[in-house]
């Protein structure tokens, strides 16, 4: 019967639908009449009775089909309502802004809810696969993922929904381990939600003003924990932590050489930045886009933990100094990619306050530490740092993307980046222009990313709810470590408890463990973990990563980031590798 | 009595939740005891009944509460069924994946669902505010936002979300045209809320599958709309246009000069980039960024439509050439961001042929013009473009973000940006690594913003349906043009019909219509956008964008991307500006 609706009120801009607002009471009516009161009981939603409906007024509005069983959900769209709405002949033209568009659009969401809801609650089921592995020609040839000409109906767009999430990961997983970022937070999802519902832009004040307040607060609080007095200094959150540590080049750089932003790095010295090997890749990848070159990083030398050697960051200071070029830029790493290992932060903040140079502290994965008592000795010296990346959206759970960049001093990152374009930060507005913060950005339009972290922070409550879910995957951590150390084998990457969550170690088939460390066990060694990982993708049990560091062949790199995992499921992971490389 | 769950299952980490999903049906006769059969409904939802819910058996588990009234909405989370559930004692913890979450955690998400379902409908409801405005410092009084050492109960969780969407900008409000992406597309965010849930990240195919194969298919129809035959080419999107255009700057210097990205600006010459004096602001915070520097963008002239003149643009790459200046790059505008322009491309690719320079075209505003056959020739040309930047979320009305860098030549992305982290792009996988994308990217995670513009393209056909709506938008364009062009009190900004939907003009007030056109109307009339603009927010009523622009002061600048809004809306715009102007 809905499926009609199109048509008979189809005139999408007629005086009817443009003036709409005031005939909802007549519109119900008339709604009541076509559907058997179904539309009259969204109406109590729609136009805000939702909080107390009149139990008279549904019986009395109850319409054709009495013999239908009485439903007392009068004030939300469900199942029993929803009964005439056949989506096989409703398209998206049906849906608002179509006019009388309510009833179609509502119950169809809540349908798409239903299908959200029920993944959500797979993705913390154990007997569920963490993923239903296809290869990329097999996925395209089970479903026609293609743009056709036709468009399609409610019902297909649904569906299409249900099969998107079947081939999807579910990151939320208990035994889902394969990157830095996993689990899956209600609030945090909540939250997304609601952000994608006000769908707004971070840009100005005048069209995101609670996110725009939200992020002024969540970034002071962020400073708070870093240590910068009063949580005085900017920042903001970008799309990642690789655009995170972008921009603290781009800072660091415009601070020592601000003529760089007219005049470009043909009017400056030679540049070079330093970090650790072991740093994430994204300070090469920044230092190519900024002009800078990748030679121009100069990569310090690790302890056998995966940690920068102070005086080798030293020694290459002041030969990079007498080759005539300048140090602008120390990146240290709170926790690491691969090792989850901690730079010496004071013994680098010493040297880089000696040399003068911008020390930035890459904690994209290592900052949630920061939430805890217990462990944000690790993150000492960060303090003392110009700037901070940091991901919420790792160690903290927060849904992706979430990730801010911290500066300690106030006013840099408007001046390095802002250019002024009167259409969108007009100087005569009618409120506090200082909340116009998008002219600091590189990006012009930008996700709203702070809702999901400041929302799970009021759920969680900062200081003790993220450490409890930070310390508990810390012990895991711990507890993997303890139980594999001297396992019959294993073998670990490096020696010592765990600083972060990652534990790397070499399992070992059977068929390896009495041969001499050659070459010929090295050879063999490097395929075990890519043939046990796809065999964990093709059974759709488990994931945990993998790869070689410098001289060291393939080793997992387990990493706990999802507070849904349990000591079982650690228990179930080594289980796991060893079931399926036993033969190998 | 369903908020003393927490404490009676709470061991999280029990072996009872760990094995959850083989003792379901255990645990759901259980929670039929304690919740007079609200468990067993839900149950049937979660263990995959829920297509077919057994009528008996509902009834046989119907429970201790026979008194209360049958309700068939049996195989969904309704209000009924929840009537027990008291957040005002539940905390985040007890939301999965607490042991025996689930219906915690799907009450809870209904419940946001619904005050987003709200807020959706009264997005479109003329009779609703677009924006209940509050200066910053009440904003932050009203409420208390601040990150409080408390948790914070599901009670108050679900006020913060009612609180933020009641301060928030219905960005779909039919009246709202403050920007170039207006507008709330429900299959977009359903395809929204979905990615949120998937909660992924779109670097490898191992752990995005779908995503990944549907942005090779999305980017693939987008080149092809773009007229690059067979669809070939390269492509990724980006966190917003500005950053597309950066990427585009990237390529080109690349491609001109690879040396760059070892060994940066010093090793090449200085490079200059050309782009009209109606550009986005963008390509200069591109330069600047990249070391080029922001005096190295030459900026061409416009004719009075503001279309670049590109006489202009060959006189001044020979002058560049001339001083010894390499032009790597033209970046030409297809809808300009005040006057909607489109520049001439077709004059512009050959110049760029001539000299041999990367031809980009932004089209972040206009690249929705290529879905219709009426408009598509205003982009004659774009196909001869190196780089094209195509924001779906501006005139497709995508949900914010979605913006495309389309390239044509294929691999150079990868070239230019890939630092071969092994960690992530490991080389012994067991599946085709070609669709491992993530190293052409700047980022390193990368939200997935293809979905929603999939399922929107599945539901609107590509062809006609982006085609109706985006055809809508311009008529009403020219409907505001053709109503304000001779009325009494308006002036244009420019002559002739709109190119885009931008129309840009002057409200004259009464006490300004006969003055002479001196320098004291002028200082008066750049006062009146901004104060009418103020009026309507504080009215709530509609907004719209002002801005000067060169010699010309403060002018409206109107743009239509909503498909919401009808030729009621443009006649309400020009009431209100004359009601909220007239005594100025």
């Amino acid at each position: 019967l809905l499926s009609g609706w199109g048509g008979l009120f189809g005139e999408r801009e007629g005086k009817g639908c443009a003036v709409m607002g005031t005939l909802a009471k007549a519109w119900c009516q008339a709604a009541h009449k076509f559907t058997g009161g179904i539309g009259t009981k969204l109406c109590a939603l729609l136009y805000g009775d939702a909080e107390k409906p009149t139990e008279t007024g549904a019986k009395e509005d109850l319409g054709p089909t009495e013999n239908r069983p009485a439903c007392t959900c009068n004030n939300k769209p469900c199942s029993c309502q929803k009964a005439d709405i056949n989506y096989a002949f409703l398209h998206s033209t049906d849906l608002l802004p179509a006019c009388n568009g309510e009833l179609t659009t509502m119950s169809f969401l809540q349908d798409v809810m239903d299908i959200l809801l029920q993944y959500v609650v797979k993705s913390f089921d154990r007997s569920t696969k963490v993923i239903d592995f296809h290869y990329p020609n097999e996925l395209l040839q089970e479903y026609n993922w293609e743009l056709a000409d036709q468009p399609q109906t409610l019902e297909e767009i649904l569906l299409n929904c249900r099969t998107t999430l079947k081939y999807a990961i579910k990151t939320g997983h208990p035994r889902y381990f394969n990157q830095l970022s996993t689990g899956l937070d209600m609030v945090g999802l909540a939250a997304d939600w609601l952000t994608s519902t006000a769908n707004t832009n971070m840009f100005t004040y005048e069209i995101a003003p609670v996110f725009v307040l939200l992020e002024y607060v969540t970034l002071r609080k962020m400073r708070e924990m870093i240590g910068w007095p009063g949580g005085c200094g900017d920042g903001i959150f970008s799309p990642g932590g690789a655009i995170s540590n972008m921009y603290a080049m781009l800072i660091a750089r415009f601070k020592m050489f601000p003529e760089v932003k007219e005049k470009g790095m043909a009017a400056i010295p030679r540049l070079v930045a330093l970090t650790s090997e072991h740093s994430h890749f994204s300070v090469k990848k920044g230092a190519a886009a900024l002009g800078i070159g990748t030679d121009s990083v100069i990569l310090i030398r690790c302890d056998e933990r995966g940690k920068m050697i102070p005086s080798d960051l030293e020694r290459r200071i002041i030969e990079a100094k007498q080759k005539g070029f300048v140090p602008f830029l120390v990146s240290a790493t709170a926790g690491t990619t691969v090792y989850g290992a901690f730079d010496p932060l004071i013994a680098i903040a010493d040297i880089c306050k000696k040399y003068k140079i911008w020390m930035h502290v890459d904690a994209a994965w290592g900052g949630g530490l920061l939430m805890s008592r217990k462990h944000k000795w690790k993150l000492n010296g960060v303090e003392r740092a110009n700037s901070v990346t940091w991901n919420p959206h790792k160690m903290m759970g927060v849904p992706l993307q979430c990730s801010a960049l911290l500066v300690r001093e106030e006013g840099l990152m408007q001046s390095c980046n802002q250019m002024h374009a009167s259409y969108l930060f007009q100087q005569d507005k009618h409120y506090d222009l200082s909340y116009d913060t998008g002219d600091k950005a590189l990006q012009c339009g930008r996700h709203v990313d702070v809702f999901k972290l400041w929302l799970m922070w009021r759920a969680k409550k900062g200081t003790t709810g993220f450490e409890a879910q930070i310390d508990k995957c810390l012990d895991l951590a711990e507890y993997l470590y303890n139980k594999i150390k001297n396992r019959e084998g294993y073998e670990m990457v490096f020696d010592g408890k765990p600083q972060h969550t990652n534990v790397c170690f070499w399992y070992i088939p059977p068929s390896l463990r009495s041969m001499e460390d050659n070459e010929e066990r090295m050879n063999r060694l490097l395929k075990v973990a890519p043939v046990i990982k796809a065999r964990m993708m093709e059974y759709g049990t488990t994931m945990v990563s993998y790869q070689p560091l410098g001289d060291k062949v393939n080793f997992f790199r387990m990493v706990i980031s999802n507070p849904a995992a349990t000591h079982h499921d650690i228990d179930f992971l080594i289980e796991e590798i060893e079931r399926l490389g036993q033969d190998l």
